[in-house]
């Protein structure tokens, strides 16, 4: 049972408003010295089996087509041990 | 400046209907060979300066009660270089 990581974080250029309001809770509620906040989604995927390279790419495909909307978003992939 | 990466999933007991859903979906669309799918929230804090022992904790107590439910969600920080 191989795990594979994705992380989905609104691309540097696009406004993110979830992450500015975290950003002013933090600030009302006394959590000084944070200059931003910025909020994505993780999806932890279990494989069955192995993590060969073909599921991994095949993973990729799918982080890029259905876990992210390239036109705002950018992911990482990362399989972990 | 300085970032602290603090990743918040639903407790592995907790129902994680998103997660079905993209299971859901990656099956419906032809990606084979996934066991299961969680979802859960990023977030990317960057602080003012450096990130001393002290700031860290109080971002870990800005994650416990702000960021996260404890009832339900489980979450891991990490300073990033």
């Amino acid at each position: 049972m191989a795990r594979v990581v994705v992380d989905v974080m609104l691309k540097p250029e696009i406004l993110d408003p979830q992450g500015k309001a975290v950003h002013g809770a933090l600030d009302r509620l006394g959590f000084d010295g944070v200059a931003s906040v910025r909020q994505g989604k993780r999806f932890e995927i279990e494989l069955d089996g192995t993590a060969t390279p073909e599921r991994v790419a095949e993973i990729e495909r799918a982080a890029s087509t259905l876990l992210s909307n390239p036109v705002i978003e950018d992911f990482a992939l990362r399989v972990e041990p």
